[in-house]
This record gives structure tokens, sequence and C-alpha cells, in this order.
């Protein structure tokens, strides 16, 4: 794994385990007034798309980033719509 | 532009104008209590990261997608500040 390699790699693990501290967040308070339906219904599908994209090309770092941020967006979502 | 080219496209269009809903909600209601400041922090180095990696490959996509990200994210932990 050469410099770039690694910047890339570290670059995924950040935007996808950055949803942790908000899943956390809404578990704890069980309030979601704050955040955007929108904003989550859109990266959801952005996030359905790069997981595709990554399965077109057969490139498992693209699946496996995608596949836990995934996850995380439907476990937000999910929060949305329980707790309004 | 063939078929995977235009997948990867439409999501990363998505997981950028996203951010555009959450901007305006804060804008609205200037309230972010239930927003991650750890989420947005995180995600912020990522894409500082996808930014440092799209540089060193000097690919123009990621270069982009992640200039208006960082644009957006900037904004977002800006009103997470002022705005508690």
């Amino acid at each position: 794994m050469d410099f770039t390699e690694i910047i890339g790699f570290v670059a995924a693990v950040c935007t996808t385990i950055s949803f942790v501290p908000q899943v956390v967040r809404i578990w704890r308070t069980k309030s979601t007034k704050d955040i955007s339906l929108g904003m989550f219904l859109i990266f959801c599908a952005g996030v359905i798309l790069w997981l595709t994209y990554g399965l077109l090309l057969n490139n498992l770092p693209i699946i496996v980033a995608n596949t836990v941020t995934l996850f995380l967006i439907l476990t937000i979502l999910s929060f949305k719509i329980r707790y309004k």
C-alpha cells in the first residue's frame, strides 16, 4: 500500500465511521428535530449508488465502506422516523 | 461515459448535494442541538483526506466533489459552533 492508497484508506474510514457519533447521540437523546430528513435520504440514495458502483467494478474497498455507511445511515433514518 | 461511470457520477452528486438541505434547515431554525459535532468533525477530516487523495492522483471529479462537500461541511460546522 503506497502513500496515496493509505490517504484514500484513512479517508474512507473517516467518512464511514463519522456517522457513529450521530447514531450514539440520537440513541441517547431520542431527539432528531434538527436533523434534515432530506440530507439523510439523498445521502442514502448516494451510498446505494456508490455500492452499486463498487459492485459493478468489483472493488472490495468501495463495497465494504459503503455497506457499513449504508447500515449507519439507515439506522439514523429509522431514528428520524421514530423520534420526531 | 459508460454506465458504470454514470452511476459513479450520480452517486458523487448525491453524496455532495445531500448536505444542502441540512444547511438550509439550520439556516431557518438556527438550532443544531441534535446534530453531532463529532460526526461533522470526523466527516470533515475525511473530506480533507479525500481531497488530498484526489490532488495526489490529479483526479478532477474527486477534487471537485470534495471541494464542494468541504465548503458545505464547514458551513454546517460554523453553524454548530454559532447556534448551540
